[in-house]
C-alpha cells in the first residue's frame, strides 16, 4: 500500500483549478478582507487548510493544487497528517499548549520524553539539543553557543572567572565584555532575518535593506557546472577557490572569526550544492583556525534531500560543531555533541520559554513518522523517478532545464530558467495548470515536496510541467 | 460567584509541600534524568501541569504551590484553563498546529477573524498588528519596522527608490545599504537576548557575556523614591534628569537614533516604574528628534497592572508608535497604527512563518476572556487589597520591605530586601512554604501572578509571606 493512501485515503487523485485567474473572485475578496489586519502583497492565494489532504492544498476558491512548495519547505508529511492531528488528543500537548511553561525554570515532566524523540533522528554524531523558536532564532542560538565556546578557549577554560573589566565593559556593549567577534557566511546564504542572522544573509538586498548588521565577512559558494559528472575537475578548481577565500578571510579579517555558518544546499540563494569534499575541506579550515563549524539545515534538513540532514552525505570527520534546522520540524534548535557547548554557568543559554513544547511534540511525531514509515526510501525513490523524468524533459527543452540540479539528493531539487522573467511565467503557468512551485534567486525553480510525495504525485507534475513549458 | 470556581472548581484550597526539600526526592531524579537533554541547572522544580490547576502549580514530588511567579509572569489565566483548552478542539487550531503555514504567502481562511480577534485588546490608538515569536523578536521586528521608517523618512518617502549604492553596499554589511543606526534603550533594561535585543538589554552581564553587540546607547532610567505620594519632587527632578540623559543621548551619539525602547516598567531589571510625566516627555523629545518611540510590554502587557496595557496609564499623546508583546499572551508581536510601518515594499519585513497561529489563536481566548470576565476590574481589587495588606507588613517588618511599589499597578507589585541573599532566602523560604515567588534585579522580590488572582489567594500569601519573613 502506498504511503499517501495510508495516510490519505482521501487525496485528490489529480489537480484541479477551477478559475480563471489564482487567486479567484473568492480569494480576492478574502485577501481584501485580511489586507485589514495584515499585509497581503505577498499572498499568493488563500488556502482552505480543513479541505487540504496530503500532497494537494486547496483555496477558498475550491482550487485544488498539487503542493511541491509545502509551505515555503515547511510541510513534512502532508496536510491534514493523521498521526499529527493524534498529537492534539494527548495530555502533553494540551499542557504544551495551555499552560505554555518557562521550562528551563519549570520543566514539565514530559519533557525529558520529547526531548528524547527528538534526538532519535538527530545527525550522526549529534547527541544534544537546544530548542528555539524559528530557523533565525536557531542559528542566532547557535552563535551565542558558538561565541561562549571561542572566548572560552580564549580565557583558557571553563572554570577561568570574567575579570571585572569584562563584567563593567559589557553593561555599556563594549570590550572585552561584549567582544568584537564575528561569524562568516557564504555569499548568496540565507540564514534568517534578525541581526545577527540577518548579518549572515546576503541572497537578496529586499531582506536587509536598511538595517544595520555587524561588519561580518561572506566568503564565495562554490558555483558548479552540471551534470557534476561531466564536470568534476573544473568544478574541483571551483572548490579550491572558494576554500583559498574562506583561508584568507579567517586569517585575514578585522575581526576574528569565531564561527563558520554554511547550508549544505544554499536554497533561498538559488539551490547551490556544496560538494562533500568542499565541506570536508572546511571541517579542516576550522579546526586549524579554532572556529566553530555550524551546519544551517534549516531547509535541507529532515529528510527532503533523502538523508535526515543533508551534510551526513559528506560524511564530515571529525563530526561539525552544531546543526541548526526548523522548517520541516515545524520546531527550531540546534543540536551539538560537544558538552563544551554547555556554558559554564546557567542562565548564559536562556530565555523565558526555551522554545515552544507544542512544537517539539510536532517535531518528535515527525521524526517518528519518518523512520516507522521508512520516509527517507521513499524520497529517494520518488527523488530519482523525478529527476530522470526531468532529464527527458532536459533534454526535450534544453533552454528552460539549464543546471538542473539534486540527482541523487532525494526531492531537493533545481534548475534554471534563462531568465527571472521566463522564471515567473513558469511558476505561474504551473499554477493555472494546478502545480504549487516556489522559485528561488533569480532564475531557479526549486521542488520542495513533501516527504510523502510519490511516484505518482511526480507523473502528475512531470505532465503538467512540461505543458507549462509547452505554453511559455 | 468567585472567577476561580468559574474557572477551577477543583483548584486546591491551600499549599501543600509534602517534602523536606525542593525539589524533593522524586524531583531530583527526574532532574537527572532530564539533565541527559536539557540544562536543568536553573530549574526550580519539575512540574506536572496535568495536576496543577488555576493559582496552583504542583509538581512531580506531590507539592501543591501558590503560584506568584507563573511562569516568569506568562500564564494569564491560571493553568489548565478550560476555556484555553476548548481551543484545542477547533479547527483552527488543528490547521494551525498541524499544517503550520507560511501564513505571509499562504494565509488561511481564518486568519483574518484570528487577528482581528487579538486586535480587539490592542493599546488605545494601535490598529494593527505583525506577528512574532518571543518577546526578543518581537522586540527585533519591531526595530526593523523603525529603521525602514527612518530611513524612508530620511530618503524623502515611500516611492524613493533605492540607489544603485545601497542594494549594492548592503550586500557587503556596508552603508549606506546597511546603514548605521541606533536604538537607544535604559540602564537595567531587559528586551531580550538576541542580538539586536541583546544590546538594548543591561539589566545582568549574564545575559550577554561573550556576545558582540551594537554600539547602542543607554540612558538613565529614573530610580525613584517611596512611597511615591512623599517624593513627589524629588522623583519629579529624578525623571528631569534622566530626560536630559536621554535628549543629550539622541543629539550627541556617533550613531543617529532612529529608535527609543523603554519599558513602562523595568521588569528584570528590577520594577522600576516610570511616571505619567516621564513616558509622556520621552514622547515630546522623540517627536521632536523624529525618533520611533517603542513600548516594550513584553511583561507588563496583558492584564497584570490593571490596565490591559501599562503604558495606557500614562495616556500617551500622540500615542507612542510600536507597542511590543509576548508573555501572558504566550504569543508575540507588535502593535502599530500608522500605516507608514508597512514597508514600502513587500517581503522586507517578512519570515516563513510569520507568527505562530496556534498561539495567536491562544492570545485571541485569552484577550477575550480578560473582556468576557471584566478580569482587570479583578486584577485592580486584589492588587489594592494585597497591596495594603503588604503596607501592613512593611510597618511590622520595615527592615524587610524597602521600597514596596506597584500602588494602583494591579497585582503588579515589588518591594526590596536589604541584600541579594536575605532576597533569595525570602525566595527559597515562601517556597518551603508553599509559594512560588520569583525575584528581580540584585535584591527585590516580584509578584506576577495570573489574573484570576483573588483576595483569598492574597489571604494566603500574605500569610504564608510573613510566616516566612519570620523565619528570616
Amino acid at each position: 500500500m502506498s504511503i499517501s493512501s495510508t495516510y490519505y485515503p482521501s487525496e485528490p487523485t489529480k489537480p484541479s483549478v477551477v478559475t480563471a485567474t489564482v487567486p479567484g473572485p473568492r480569494g480576492h475578496e478574502a485577501l481584501k478582507q485580511l489586507s485589514n489586519t495584515f499585509d497581503t502583497r505577498p499572498a499568493y492565494f488563500v488556502a482552505d487548510y480543513d479541505k487540504s489532504c496530503g500532497n494537494y492544498i486547496v483555496d477558498v476558491d475550491g482550487n485544488t493544487f498539487l503542493d511541491l512548495y509545502a509551505q515555503i519547505a515547511s510541510i513534512a508529511l502532508g496536510y491534514n497528517n493523521p498521526k499529527l492531528i493524534q498529537t492534539l488528543t494527548t495530555n502533553e500537548m494540551k499542557n504544551a499548549l495551555v499552560n505554555r511553561a518557562a521550562i528551563g525554570n519549570f520543566p514539565s515532566k514530559e519533557l525529558n520524553a520529547v526531548l528524547t524523540k527528538l534526538l532519535k533522528v538527530a545527525p550522526k554524531g549529534q547527541t544534544h539539543v537546544w530548542n528555539g523558536l524559528s530557523g533565525a532564532d536557531a542559528n542566532e542560538l547557535a552563535f551565542k553557543a558558538a561565541f561562549m565556546y571561542y572566548m572560552q578557549k580564549k580565557r583558557g577554560g571553563r572554570d577561568v572567572p570574567f575579570t571585572e573589566e569584562e563584567l563593567t565593559s559589557v553593561m555599556e556593549n563594549k570590550t572585552p565584555g561584549s567582544p568584537k567577534l564575528a561569524v562568516l557566511s557564504f555569499k548568496k546564504a540565507f540564514h534568517g532575518r534578525l541581526f545577527g542572522s540577518g548579518s549572515c544573509t546576503c541572497s537578496k538586498p529586499v531582506h536587509k535593506l536598511d538595517f544595520p548588521t555587524f561588519d561580518w565577512p561572506h566568503a564565495e559558494y562554490p558555483y558548479y557546472q552540471y551534470p557534476l559528472e561531466k564536470y568534476e575537475e573544473a568544478n574541483r578548481k571551483e572548490d579550491d577557490r572558494c576554500l583559498k577565500i574562506v583561508q584568507d578571510l579567517i586569517t585575514s579579517w578585522h575581526i576574528p572569526v569565531a564561527a563558520l555558518l554554511i547550508e549544505p544546499i544554499q536554497s533561498e540563494g538559488g539551490d547551490n550544492h556544496a560538494s562533500k569534499y568542499f565541506l570536508q575541506k572546511l571541517r579542516d579550515i576550522t579546526l586549524k583556525h579554532d572556529v566553530v563549524y555550524i551546519i544551517d539545515e534549516v531547509q535541507t534538513g529532515v529528510g527532503a534531500t533523502g538523508k535526515m540532514w543533508c551534510h551526513e552525505y559528506a560524511d564530515i570527520q571529525p563530526p561539525v560543531d552544531l546543526v541548526t534546522f526548523s522548517k520541516k520540524f515545524q520546531s527550531a534548535g540546534y543540536f551539538f555533541h560537544n558538552l563544551d557547548f554547555i556554558p559554564n554557568q546557567p542562565y548564559r543559554q536562556f530565555n523565558t520559554w526555551c522554545g515552544d513544547p507544542a512544537r517539539m511534540i510536532i517535531a518528535g511525531a515527525i521524526g517518528q513518522e519518518i523512520l516507522d514509515h521508512d520516509l527517507l526510501s521513499l524520497v529517494n525513490k520518488t527523488g530519482d523517478y523525478l529527476f530522470s523524468k526531468l532529464e527527458d524533459l532536459q533534454a526535450k527543452y534544453p533552454q528552460y532545464f539549464d543546471r538542473l540540479r539534486g540527482k541523487g539528493r532525494g526531492t531537493f531539487i533545481a534548475w534554471d530558467l534563462p531568465t527571472s522573467d521566463l522564471r515567473n511565467s513558469l511558476l505561474q503557468k504551473l499554477r493555472l495548470n494546478g502545480c504549487n512551485v516556489g522559485g528561488c534567486a533569480e532564475r531557479s525553480v526549486r521542488l520542495r515536496p513533501t516527504l510523502t510525495f510519490e511516484p505518482k504525485h511526480a507523473d502528475i507534475f512531470v505532465e503538467l510541467l512540461e505543458k507549462s513549458v509547452q505554453e511559455l
